[in-house]
């Protein structure tokens, strides 16, 4: 048995997961309804057949083996270190157990893209009941060393532990609660030209062109419409995003459109001859979601960006924006104001969005809060942390997908995802002389080559941590994203 | 172990298999090219577990024991015994076997996509002659008494012979040779209506519609493109239809939806609780034919389905058929010529485009031709059989999908399931007073209802011989085909 083996062992079981993610694509775009109950049983069949073969004895002889074998170079011994930690965490799932959280998963699912049509918290709490008792349990059989929701943190953020996040939003909230008090004291913008009417057709059309010039392969991908916007892959050669249009309100099919984009175009990015290794997986969800949110946030949502895509916006809704030039359009995209929609909000307050699910979720794995409690708990928060009544479940505690897929400990990385972003683009703007005059003349190119030179490339063979030291010189420093909301919103407001 | 084992076993079976059909769906309709290798390999691993899974040394010991198990009904004696039948067919296969044709199969049909767009036999050639020793080998493996040819029409037809095909064949020659002859002698129609300007959205909405009009579930299946129209399901609560639309042809996607809509039927009326189970499967690709083509024909070319049609083509088409009556618009869409693509065939001459695919493969699995002699040979029988020169091979040999599929002896059920059609609707008439009443006035209903109770309910619980004998008092007789044929057209040139 040798090194070789093992790749054609991790590439069969990359096979079986990646067609558990096109069962789950299809699921969230184009399977008919009444297919929702024998498609959680076909996804649980094939979770518990893919946990089979990964934790089966053959595998751990081999991992054992080669976890030894001093002939493997630095990325081969990654590689097999990674794996054979992700084997002793596979070991302590039953098979049953498996399927069981798979199958509750995606009637979750199900019931939550009901509930929230409906605006009907009660369809969906029963099953958020079971998968949170479930994810409990999970808990409980990966382990953890002080809190509960460190074991459901490690899965996005290796490493990551409550107690860091606290840290971090404390922080956060002590530099961000004073800045908004201020930004809000000033003037808040208004929003009106981003909710005239945008006709559908020529809003995907016009995403599709931004995603081709941020450099999205379209043979080697395609955007189809979802509820609930996502990116996802089937190798580096089959990475596929979604979107969502909504008629009066251009912002969630073009920002959501660029977030996807930027996945993608890391998905797209990792090297395709390390298909099912570690080296050939993404780092840790909050360098995902530095990716998403260099490209929505950094880029799509920059003055030098827009001038760039302006004028072309303006040909494809020339009714739509006769009276509206780009500094508008600009103040228009980043007006700074509370809202209720986590993925509408502006880059400010997008902040306190997380840190509430953050705490909703603490609360619950403490056993502080029942799921019949969560609306009113959750309204609370929007209350206290962004001065806001929520009016209704669909908009309140049911908005997101991610609980519905088992997801807890997840929303954390996306204001991680926006801090290093911020440090990653600060560290780009320093490598690529002119960055940001290029991104003004709609020329991308030399970012990405530097995001796939200095990120996507490496796959899982770095830590998140490692990789932020690599590619801006230093650890995560919230301060790279403070000082970037100050200068663009200080010339802003 | 029980027969709730084997049902439960059967269960998780079809969730792999309905799996791979998932990602088949996808490669045929939305997977964008270059995942093309990749998912090429993830239906390989698939086919390799399946198969592993299913001829585990448990699944024979539980089946052997069944096998004997008095307490059995005879629904469940059946099943049973066609598990059997499998499972022993199965265990000729090893696991490297069937991985190798899986993945051959998708490499040959993604190289027969491209070929056929550039009309390049050469691209095709290389990957279709890998398959087709592939397929010679499975001759061997599986086993058959005289003809190799054989054990190929067993696997769709099962006990359809080599002879029993060149017997009927040469019946079926003897009687339209000069049938045709006669019809041709008499007059040529014109299919000018067919081939006017029919814009594309408003094709698919009104196949749509036909096919809600039909019974197909849309809350169960779904409509999409595909350069070949297909069916396939995921279970009978998920049974989607693709087609194909030429907007200077109205009869592909009409036609070509009604066709699919009628296996659609077949696939939503087989019951949902007999899944993964022999009962819950249907009988064989003849029967399964024998749905499509009594829509597409029986039905949907009959003078009494576009009395009730037609004024709502209209409607859908205004101006290109502003000049045109339900008689004219039926006879273009039944006119009798010889023709090049089998799919666009009228029913008359649509046999010999079988008859012609049936020679080629006889004469490849007799070692008589090479993949290389294919266009050559086939192009003659088209001179001999239809006397028409074939301009190109993507209009000739290139045009039908089966091959590249490794599907060979599937085109004799073609024309066996019109001949069933045939037969089954001559009995359906007798069962239901006014039939063609009800369809003029677009209540397929009653038909439906026949359908479902005498064929789709039974799954492979009866052979398609018992099924044919049960709903129509008598074994497939080809007379019921030519007494329909010379009774339509008789009125019709």
């Amino acid at each position: 048995m040798s090194y070789a083996d093992y790749v054609n062992r991790l590439s069969k079981l990359a096979d079986i997961a990646y067609t558990g993610a096109v069962l789950n694509w299809d699921m969230e775009t184009y399977m008919p309804p009444k297919s929702a109950e024998r498609r959680s049983q076909q996804l649980a069949t094939l979770s518990g057949l893919a946990h089979e073969q990964f934790t089966s004895e053959e595998t751990g002889v081999l991992l054992e083996k080669l976890n030894t074998d001093e002939s493997l170079d630095a990325r081969q011994r990654a590689n097999v270190k990674h794996t054979l930690k992700q084997y002793r965490k596979g070991k302590k799932y039953t098979t049953v157990f498996v399927e069981e959280m798979s199958r509750t998963i995606s009637e979750t699912f199900n019931a939550w893209q009901e509930a929230k049509q409906k605006n009907d918290f009660s369809i969906y709490a029963p099953k958020l009941e079971k998968l949170i008792a479930l994810k409990k349990k999970e808990c409980e059989l990966i382990g953890y060393e002080t809190h509960p929701y460190d074991a459901m943190l490690d899965e996005y953020e290796p490493g990551l532990k409550t107690a860091d996040v606290d840290k971090l939003f404390n922080d956060v909230r002590s530099e961000l609660v004073p800045f908004v008090k201020q930004l809000l004291e000033q003037k808040i913008g208004s929003q009106e030209i981003i909710h005239r009417f945008y006709p559908k057709d020529a809003q995907i059309a016009f995403s599709e062109k931004i995603l081709k010039e941020m450099g999205y392969d379209f043979d080697a991908g395609r955007q189809d419409i979802s509820m609930h916007p996502f990116t996802t892959n089937f190798s580096a050669t089959d990475v596929r995003v979604t979107t969502r249009v909504d008629e009066n309100n251009i912002s969630d099919c073009l920002t959501g459109s660029i977030h996807e984009g930027g996945h993608a175009l890391y998905e797209q990015g990792i090297p395709d001859d390390q298909y099912g290794l570690p080296s050939g997986e993404y780092c840790s969800l909050a360098i995902h979601e530095s990716q998403s949110r260099l490209w929505e946030n950094n880029v799509g949502r920059s003055i030098e960006f827009w001038s760039g895509q302006f004028p072309e916006l303006k040909q494809a809704f020339p009714e739509t924006l006769k009276d509206v030039n780009v500094n508008q359009f600009y103040n228009a995209l980043n007006v700074v104001q509370p809202s209720l929609i986590r993925i509408n909000a502006d880059e400010v307050t997008y902040h306190f969005h997380v840190m509430i699910r953050f705490e909703v979720e603490k609360a619950i794995f403490e056993n502080r809060i029942q799921v019949s409690e969560i609306p009113a708990y959750w309204n609370a928060r929007y209350k206290e942390y962004l001065g806001i009544e929520v009016p209704s479940d669909a908009e309140g505690c049911m908005q997101d997908v991610h609980w519905s897929h088992g997801s807890f400990g997840y929303f954390p990385t996306y204001s991680l995802g926006s801090f290093y972003a911020a440090q990653m683009f600060f560290a780009a703007e320093k490598a690529i002389p002119g960055l940001k005059d290029q991104i003004s003349r709609k020329n991308y190119s030399e970012l990405l080559k530097w995001l796939r030179a200095n990120i996507h490339q490496h796959g899982k063979t770095y830590s998140a941590r490692e990789l932020c030291v690599r590619s801006t010189g230093e650890e995560l420093n919230f301060r790279y994203f403070m000082n970037y909301v100050k200068a663009k919103y200080a010339g802003n407001v």
